[in-house]
């Protein structure tokens, strides 16, 4: 089911339904998609209807809990679980909050198993909310005095909690000053210019828009004080897989010698994977690449490579900006300081 | 005037018109333009029908035999020469042809002033069709053994003589043994995507079409073996500005270990300037930026930073292949000798 909506939230539960913007449709069209269970989650997942690390555990959880409010069985949650774990493969926060939720439905037992999947998925939610605020405040006050920052990709309110991780921490510059945004239009999907430019427009917030490949020089340029991008997945040595195109964003602040920042919640870090060597990276359509906005921009069928995310290695991150606190450096320790209970 | 034709050559010179294959319309459709003089040459230069370094100097310098071939003046020719000049700020080899064909038609005086022009314009071309040549030879004996080869932009023969600068060297790699190409598409203009594929599918050479922010994430997991590119201007001191996304190539090339490779004509070179940093950069229209393949990408009205060239280091590049040898390292002495007679 899918309606036309203003201002309609990126996400939003009712007790019982999860609403979602489709966010293939933004920035020309408001439409919002009610979802049911887990199959219709992990398509609203699996085709980006709902998107960004955070946010797809949130929704996750979400149709795992309406899965076994329908039937509050063995069999739903191993099949619910299964079926919203494989839905996308980079993400850390997916698997986390599936399991989360499959946990809690599993020690509260057959007759309470709907009414624990339910809450937990709502403590999910409300964690990411608080967690994003709390990442806002940190990052805010590592990059107090930059003025043009660069992000890419999107990581708002339509990616995360609250309003988001790497823009967030912008937002709260943009409160405590004068910000501009550079934003990459981050091809293929252009999650930049679609959603970023979107939420930024909506929030008052000056920006501009670039192609991917501009980033760097201007950055050599020196026309950028800092660089702040979310994370899907990071590893326990601090490596970071993050949207395709980020990695090359780090070189180009480590030779200006500019800040490199990383902003995600606990939920994004993967203890059990030794490096980011070790992350799985989805690649996706071809049709992906041919095409933008619906026009064909190449010989059709052009073979393609489209890698949906490239990985960082640590050193090249200045600071990870989490809800707990600010890791820096990027190392095993600090990852390991800041899971710490 | 212009008419669809098969198999047209992208550039051709009849000794009175000439003949372009007009680019802003390919890989989907081959209209051949005629072009009169050096407004309309001017013209097709700025709205990128014919472009790629190399190219633009050979068109600007019939455009002005054209030009003083209708108006043996003086005037016509300084008004013809600054036209051209003008129409582009970046590539070092609109001016260079200019002032070739400018110097060549003056010290011929008024009655000669027109064929001596025709002579010098043929004279270029034909060197630039001899660079090429040249320049595949050296850059495939430098590359010998590469396998899997990435390049941004175009720079077959639709960008310079013959069969171009960069790509001219991986079709002679191709030649000489199997290779496979993958292709940035390069936003915003997508070059690689619209131009760089339609020639590599004509030449029947394996390719794959990536998104410009994927290429550094493949180069660091080991699947290129050297980037090559070519220049639009190269600076004193070996600095090279090229098609915006190249220099985020060079930082991922050099954090991989693999080669880094310039192919470019000595008409790229502009020995007058110091280094990099005096190279002036075009700054295109937002449009460009907001739409692909006429397809609206983001907020209408967005406003947008669309830098056509950026500049890389001489240190991050291993080798300038020119057509009178490779100059490796890339310095002021390295320069400087591949510009003596």
């Amino acid at each position: 089911m899918s309606v036309t909506e203003r201002d309609a939230a990126p996400l939003s539960w009712d007790g019982a339904r999860l609403r979602i913007l489709d966010q293939t449709l933004l920035p020309f069209e408001e439409r919002v998609l009610e979802l049911r269970g887990a199959a219709d989650t992990a398509d609203a997942i699996r085709r980006l209807s709902v998107r960004g690390a955070p946010l797809i555990g949130v929704a996750a959880a979400y149709g795992l809990a309406m899965e076994v409010a329908e039937r509050a069985t063995p069999e739903a949650l191993e099949e619910g679980s299964a079926l919203l774990r494989d839905a996308r493969p980079t993400a850390a926060n997916l698997g986390w909050a599936v399991d989360r939720v499959r946990g809690a439905a599993q020690a509260a037992g057959p007759e309470r198993m709907a009414a624990a999947a339910r809450a937990e998925a709502e403590a999910i939610h409300a964690e990411e909310d608080e967690a994003s605020a709390r990442m806002a405040a940190h990052g805010a006050e590592l990059l107090a005095g930059a003025r043009r920052v660069l992000t890419h990709c999107n990581t708002g309110a339509l990616a995360a909690g609250g309003r988001g991780t790497a823009l967030a921490v912008i937002l709260e510059l943009a409160d405590r000053g004068t910000v501009g945004v550079l934003v990459n239009e981050t091809r293929p999907l252009l999650q930049g210019g679609r959603l970023t430019v979107w939420e930024l427009r909506r929030a008052g917030v000056e920006h501009v828009l670039l192609a991917d490949g501009a980033a760097a020089g201007l950055i050599a340029r020196g026309e950028v004080d800092a660089v702040v991008v979310g994370c899907d997945r990071v590893a326990a040595n601090g490596d970071v897989a993050n949207k395709v195109g980020t990695y090359a964003l780090a070189l180009a602040a480590r030779a200006a010698g500019i800040p490199f920042v990383v902003a995600g919640p606990t939920s994004s870090i993967d203890p059990e994977l030794d490096t980011g060597a070790g992350i799985p990276i989805e690649e996706r359509d071809a049709d992906e690449v041919r095409r933008a906005g619906g026009a064909l921009l190449t010989v059709e069928g052009t073979p393609c490579r489209n890698p949906a995310f490239d990985v960082t290695p640590a050193e090249l991150i200045t600071a990870l900006v989490t809800e707990r606190g600010v890791v820096a450096p990027v190392d095993r320790a600090g990852v390991a300081a800041v899971l710490a209970p």
